[in-house]
């Protein structure tokens, strides 16, 4: 079956649209606008509950979550080898990253823009309050994966992996959350690395056609 | 080798505490103090660089992050049946499930008593904004999981999996949060379930001993 990927252009949801080229998966894009509060939809909301991307159709059912479509796309696709299937150790690792990329890295950046997720909408002096720490926290997190996460050339070492997708998705927002990428020399090297993979140039001129 | 579990008491910890007993793993249980700030220690820090907890120390090196952990042990012990670890759905399922947790629930309730993370210390407005908020923002993750993701008896369905340990150590929480279990009539008799495991009790018994 077609493997259907709902996305928002410049969301995370490019990272399982990355993943799911690099497999050779084969699938179809279906393009959604939070402008149009696509995911807001009853239909939409029939398969994701949640009102939120990435998520991913199958013969079995939806698949919700970035780190889970990363996985399943990785053990669904052994041959492309995007994770280390056979060494539960390894495979924790890549676990583990992309975990702390979606609830940490993410739910930093969030706060520029998602401020109402987690104060009265009203309240703009705590929503401006979220917008101004946001640089401070997102930097943070990504001077931690510069210094002690990233192991390189690829982030989990010599193989490349559904990490660095995941990791080059929120590289994508460094400039507009404040990150200074000069102080970040490994990560914007492996970010300039993967913007000219032929996987990731398809995935964007899909995703900004 | 025993492997080493990094934990403070009434943290998300309890999760893996949970799975390692339920898997019959070899274990030993490290208790941590915030009190003490434990997890800022450079001993700690040369572990784990988050300073968070949990970690767990294996013979390859150290993990961090629940939802990490939990198919780690899921996958390190498969005699104890935690995860669907032959059916890369189901087990996507466990992950998106395990994920939200992490990034959504989780988040929600850390902006009652962790504000400084996303606002500056100082802004005791912004954090008390937060902290009105949270019972809300809580209240509705659990009410979407009542309603949309606990399939019943276990999270999962007919199995126990490694997500009934982690739903179980969110849920300790609901009173703190401002949940009320009273709208929540699937999950409260799950957690009532929970709390009379004997796997449950016994690493209850261990954390707060």
């Amino acid at each position: 079956m077609t493997l259907k990927l709902y996305y928002v252009p410049d969301t995370c949801s490019l990272a399982s649209h990355i993943a799911l080229i690099e497999a050779g998966a084969p699938y179809e894009a279906v393009r959604m606008s939070f402008a149009s509060a696509d995911q807001k939809q009853p239909d939409y909301l029939a398969l994701n509950p949640k009102g939120r991307v990435p998520a991913l159709l199958t013969e079995h059912g939806v698949l919700t979550e970035t780190p889970a479509l990363l996985a399943y796309i990785a053990q669904r696709y052994p041959a492309a080898q995007l994770a280390p299937l056979d060494d539960a150790y390894a495979f924790a690792r890549v676990q583990a990253f992309n975990s702390y990329l979606c609830s940490t890295v993410h739910v930093a950046h969030a706060h520029r823009m998602r401020g109402s997720r987690w104060v009265d909408a009203s309240d703009q002096a705590a929503i401006t309050a979220m917008q101004k720490k946001a640089p401070q926290a997102v930097s943070e997190c990504f001077a931690l994966i510069e210094r002690s996460m990233f192991t390189g050339p690829w982030v989990m070492g010599a193989d490349y992996s559904v990490c660095d997708a995941y990791l080059f998705t929120l590289a994508q927002w460094w400039e507009a959350d404040g990150v200074d990428p000069q102080q970040l020399p490994r990560l914007r090297e492996h970010r300039e690395r993967m913007a000219a993979r032929p996987a990731v140039r398809r995935a964007l001129a899909e995703e900004f056609a």
